[in-house]
């Protein structure tokens, strides 16, 4: 999926990268969009979402919403590379601006780790929309993450604890 | 819906309050996940958003994104209570911050509209999360809406024009 | 100088009120530019700042920089009335809004904690520009604080620890 | 001052980099801090600002607000080159996201356009703190500029027009 080889990252161990693709299966939200994890690294999480029905707006475009809850999880799960097995990852904020109409066939949300600390992570993204083959940048994200141990029930947000 | 009753706000003409709901109802996402506009006032737009498996993360909870989405589409039909019927919206950016887990039955996402010019619009939304019939603030918002001419084909970004 | 009466705080803890006057008092930028803390209560901090050629642009009106370096301040003192006496509190990110032009003799920024957790605090800050007299809202920002042991040489950072 | 070329970049048209120059040293927050533009590009402008005591906050560093005033005018200024002779721009938002304490002798911004629309421009600033020579990667923001025609008295915020 991806247009630019991502040569420099680290590969990522399968223990990390398998822990990662079944936190993201259980995402009813991107299940039901038929949304998938493109491409996975050390620091980066690409996410592919096809058009349809399902994430679109009044003029037929991707939703702004649906774009940020794309670049959200891409980010997260950039960040969810960088944190031990016994953590868990949470979304403290994240600002989305939108460059383009989210108009295309498919939209790439590319989230990559800037800087990881050990209680917040800090993740940038950068969402494509792909419209017959044409790559346009349609939005760009600034997030931050919060770190916490793996216990959801207990505490499953950053001002929680 | 409401636990607060906005009396201040004026009550909002016919025919915008026509326009705004064919418009919401135009928003594949929002259709997809049953989300509705429970309340509409001049300057104000609130959503309602039941949970299902449709809009959920990894630990059943309401999804960051969904949250954000739902925050951007209060904002943004708030801010459609102020343009006149000839003119269209689209979101520029917005910030949200999570204060709390996405825990309930029911996501209610209240817009309002903070400033209003002629090109740019500054609101904010308030989102709650209802458990059992306890409301919790879980998350709010900042965003920058831009007004553009009602030619959507043309024209649906803030920068393409 | 607050035009609003904020009854509904607590007062705030003499010794804890000192050691905010005390940190503020040793933030250089703040001194240069005679910016001064003119009310501080549980969870809300207000610092005024007088018009000078210090902190104008280009136009002659308050900067924008400035704007949010007031809005930080104040969200981020307002979240030390938040923590114990052996904590410090870092700005971990913050986002502004200009709604008006800063023009005028004074300006005022209120920040205001909306949630404080163990790690993270949520500020938000009213940014208010007075010509004559006349208050106008000329700024908004919400913002995320960090909460960190009090040992500055060693971790004065939100990702540094 | 800049430590990595930007090659790819197009020379400034002389008359645009002298009217960016004559505007920059109209801001007098920046003169009083003894900032300088030092590099202007198509595109881009880093600002240099030597640390003093007319920057700092209460533990010697670069203050966070002042790192987001460098920050607003990098970009800023580096939104000024895509504009033309008769028009201005104001900051409508900025995010600032901290990474690492403001410690050192320099702090470095560098603005960059991402997307120039008509009325809107987005931009993004790196901000560095150079202590001792050696360069780190102490900020990141994600901002939103607005164009308007050149009177700043009849307008000069993103919400007055």
């Amino acid at each position: 999926m991806a247009n630019t080889p991502v040569s420099h990252a680290e590969p990522l161990d399968d223990a990390v990268a398998a822990k990662i693709r079944a936190s993201f299966d259980k995402q009813g939200v991107m299940m039901h969009w038929d949304a998938q994890i493109s491409h996975l690294a050390d620091g980066h999480c690409e996410i592919s979402l096809p058009f349809s029905d399902k994430v679109n707006q009044q003029h037929g475009y991707f939703h702004g919403g649906v774009i940020g809850a794309i670049a959200d999880s891409a980010g997260g799960y950039a960040g969810y590379t960088r944190i031990s097995p016994d953590q868990e990852l949470v979304t403290a904020e994240y600002k989305l601006n939108i460059l383009a109409p989210g108009k295309g066939d498919t939209l790439v949300g590319r989230g990559q780790v800037v800087k990881a600390g050990r209680t917040l992570i800090v993740a940038t993204a950068e969402l494509f929309v792909i419209d017959g083959g044409k790559w346009t940048l349609c939005a760009m994200m600034q997030q931050t993450l919060f770190v916490l141990a793996a216990n959801p029930s207990a505490s499953a947000s950053p001002t929680s604890r």
